[in-house]
């Protein structure tokens, strides 16, 4: 089925959740209104419609494939890469002064979220490309930054990240490629690199790897890590492709999903690199790195939700099955109108706008925290990078498997294409760090560090959404009854964490997936409370009552059917610690 | 990695949860003692490890194939099956003067568990058989019964159920499948069956087809159905074997899972095909023999969770990665020594033990029902089997997952297998009847039918487990706190259904599926508190102390992080149904 981009609800969150007024009054984004903005994406969303999304189910169908060290997309996906740098789509989210559009991120991360959901194997290409962009910007020099940010941000070139080794997934500690200094100020990269994405490809003329590896002299774990740059061809000074360097891909990996999408293993053999940054500093780059990475991978999960959204909408409308449970009609209706359908639509819908709605806001606070030097934004937009990543991905799974359930017996079937979705979403828990790796992060970097302050000015804010939500209609107090008792369960969760961590580390760590989950929860649940508010303010006003009626509603549903989980969460995580102390396999 | 049947924990729960003495006191089962049901178990269980579950990723990887009529299963299959056969073990649960061993139940389902833990797509022919076996049983004539039944017993013939068409799946009243008297007393059937499991293949000589079509002067709707027998080859009064029927294979299904298990188009034209009991009367044969499958395929999502948590507890012990956050180690520790990763595991465990737990205790009823014409019994078993069919198989999509999750990077590569599991259990709560089918089967037949009286004896038995568990040790007394916080939602939800299902039967049957989740829960913590209970007992006389340890944890665990969301689930439906209403798309 097609695929459509869903503009108006992206606009929607832009305009009425993202704070705009303030994002638009920052230097960097005083030329962008928000018409103009609209209609960007409209016009990306169709291209993604058109060029992009069609080549989803085939590209799965074949997959990427290897040969002697080459790998070869599937058909369609080169000149449809090409076609995009033509058009300028990749630099959009990218610095004006290095050739990109210079766009605010809330934009940035609804071109990601399109382009994903129109392809997510094509569509990971760029995600690294962007990855390298914000390393490069990050500690580049200004030398490599003349040489390669330009041709990365117009897409001519592409970029991908060398972390993992077979011994060192999680755990970069244990990281062992070498870097040895060649005498010229460059260096040669030794090891093996696995699971890189779009390590090797034929839709580019270029690649630049961005790879970890440690020094002769490297202090042993993380802190003798540093990041090296190592173009696939080397690169003159006048910008031209020469020579081959000594890195080449042995295999592509056999995978789930994202089958188009090619998951290199890597040899380096003493590969000519340049350092970047300072030395041993490496990790520290590579975090600035992942934490974009993180949130695009976030909205990857959104991406996925969106589009078995979209495809399990049009099959229940289209499926004519058994007649109504409340007598309404003696025919087969379609199956739309059968009560856990309709439940299951609504889940898919509500997780797919909340968790969208929690990534705008965190983009937005992003670019207030990095152009304003806000550090309280900062902080907030920190604090939800692992909620963004790790509930909307599980959430993405969970999403994609209703969808094949909505399907029935046809959904089991690959040529349906619900079936898809289900396997490419299996990656997003588990890429740029496991649920359990961002729940590390939220309990240890974002809660307990400093000491709950950035948790309680959330549940602050959060409450003001309340009392708003509860002077208004019946639907807006239904809202605001729920988001008081998830917000008073996430209260109590955190200040159980602050109270227990230190004592019970194990305990406490233990309790970070729920804790994640339920604070995913709340913050998509508070989002939607306000798009509620919107909505109801935007009917006075002449907006799309349709599209408004159905906000209020995917909110009111979202609140009693999802946000209701905090409950169980809360209990899990205050009474549980004993019993998972206990484990004993 | 090898797969080792669970014989310890099935013949705790036979011994324990099943009422053996009652069991074994039936003249059915006087020749059974529970020594002789181990030995068996522990037979089949290495008969499975050594000669099935060798054949289960190959058989994934290349799947069966179709070509000219003809489906080739994977390499390796003919030949076990045939082993099976030449062994005995088809005819395990079937009644003696039949050909089989007429084991209780609980053995039988035991048996299912293990032979699918060793190989989905394998054991799905003899699922299909234990149908077809059970069909004829029930509604075969004296002749059909010779003919037929000890040759599908002992495994010789294989059997299929053919019910749905493309335009009928869940709703049978749509099926259009004709059956015209030939006037010899025989029937030319014709029409298009889709998804027949195992409807062409070549383990077995031949295959005999169940079939419901629509005689000339059928009734419209499910009162019109009749069941005929087509089998592939004719069979003369010799039970030899005689010319090909007019029923061919015209294509099988690329599927998402269970690849190696052909899933058939069959076309049949003018077959030959012979009335199987009355007129009409198809649907109702069907649903004995779909109660039994159903059931079946409650015990494959117990089988995929077994094999899934197997797996995912091997790697854990074998890979390094990262220190303990409790810095208890200066070096990477093997990953299951993570907070998170062991409440993945234990999830898995709790899950995988809890189901089993049920399904053992609704076959017992089972059979009391059958044997002992115990109402009671067989109401407590009805209200069961949308429990097993719909929670168990829930619960094994997400130990399956959580198997992928527990594996990292490396549960996305399909060498690993993790992935397959995933695969493979996505299948489960569709076929068969969706979980929603099972959920308007729970919530009408089962509960609104009998005033929820069958609902209400259960909770009671439940709340005769809390008691006892109230005056236990400290970990009885926890689970008797969240048995009974979760009985009380129960209670609840049955008596908010019973209040509101007729005015509003939308709202009450979009509920329904929350209420079997509910439900499943709730007696799966059951269960394993009565294991508690007896592993208590067990530990005082003498038992393997570490077996009986880890019952009690994972008892606890259950209690503690599964059952607690009930709260939750009881918001939901008590409070959730206007939002449902409300539904906007």
């Amino acid at each position: 089925m097609s695929f459509r981009a869903p503009v108006q609800d992206i606009t929607f969150n832009i305009e009425h959740l993202s704070d705009w007024p303030r994002l638009a009054a920052l230097p960097a984004y005083s030329d962008f209104e928000l018409d103009d903005v609209q209609a960007v994406l409209e016009e990306f969303g169709r291209f993604c419609s058109e060029e992009i999304a069609p080549l989803n189910a085939p590209g799965d169908h074949v997959g990427s494939t290897y040969a002697n060290g080459k790998v070869t997309t599937p058909d369609g996906f080169a000149a449809a890469y090409g076609k995009c740098v033509e058009m300028g789509w990749p630099g959009l989210p990218h610095p004006a002064e290095h050739g990109g559009q210079g766009m605010p991120r809330v934009v940035g991360a609804a071109a990601t979220e399109i382009l994903n959901a129109a392809n997510m194997s094509f569509a990971l290409c760029q995600l690294l490309t962007d990855g390298a962009v914000e390393a490069l910007l990050t500690a580049g020099s200004e030398a490599q930054k003349a040489t390669y940010l330009e041709k990365l941000i117009t897409g001519q070139w592409t970029g991908t990240m060398n972390l993992t080794e077979p011994q060192a997934g999680s755990d970069l500690a244990m990281l062992r490629s070498r870097a040895e200094p060649a005498g010229d100020g460059s260096y040669k990269i030794s090891g093996t690199k696995i699971f890189i994405t779009y390590g090797e490809h034929d839709m580019a003329e270029n690649t630049v790897h961005l790879v970890l590896a440690r020094l002769p002299d490297a202090p042993r774990g993380v802190k003798g890590i540093s990041l090296f740059l190592v173009p696939k061809f080397m690169v003159g000074a006048d910008g031209s492709i020469g020579d081959r360097n000594a890195v080449r891909c042995v295999s592509i990996e056999h995978k789930l999903g994202i089958t188009a999408s090619p998951t290199a293993v890597l040899e380096f053999e003493g590969a000519t690199g340049f350092l970047i940054g300072q030395e041993h500093a490496g990790l520290e780059y590579m975090f600035t790195m992942m934490n974009a990475a993180r949130f695009a991978v976030g909205v990857q999960g959104i991406a996925i939700s969106e589009r078995a959204y979209q495809q399990a909408l049009a099959y229940a409308g289209d499926r004519v099955q058994s007649r109504p449970v409340d007598g309404s009609s003696r025919d087969a209706v379609p199956i739309i109108n059968h009560p856990d359908v309709r439940r299951l639509l609504m889940r898919m819908k509500a997780l797919t706008e909340g968790t969208r709605a929690m990534a705008c806001v965190a983009a937005a606070w992003q670019d207030l925290g990095h152009h304003n030097s806000d550090a309280a934004s900062a902080a907030l937009s920190e604090f939800l990078t692992p909620l963004v990543k790790g509930y909307s991905t599980e959430m993405g799974v969970e999403v994609a498997s209703c969808g094949v359930q909505v399907h029935g017996g046809m959904g089991f079937i690959e040529e349906t294409g619900a079936a898809q979705h289900y396997r490419d979403a299996r990656i997003l828990p588990i890429y740029e760090g496991t649920t359990a790796i961002q729940a590390n992060d939220l309990v240890g970097r974002k809660t307990l560090r400093d000491g709950g302050e950035t948790a309680m000015r959330l549940a602050g804010m959060i409450a003001e959404t309340q009392t708003a939500l509860a002077a208004g209609s019946v639907e807006a107090q239904a809202v605001a009854r729920r988001l008081g008792q998830a917000r008073a369960d996430f209260e109590a969760v955190v200040a159980h964490l602050l109270a227990t961590a230190k004592d019970n580390p194990n305990a406490a760590y233990g309790a970070g997936v729920p804790y994640l989950m339920l604070a995913g929860n709340l913050v998509s649940g508070w989002q939607l409370g306000r798009a509620l508010l919107a909505a109801e303010q935007a009917r006075t006003q002449g907006g799309d009552p349709a599209f408004l009626a159905s906000k209020i509603a995917t909110a009111r549903f979202y609140a009693d059917h999802i946000l209701v989980d905090t409950a169980s969460q809360r209990t899990r995580i205050l009474e549980g610690g004993d019993a998972l102390l206990a484990a004993a396999f």
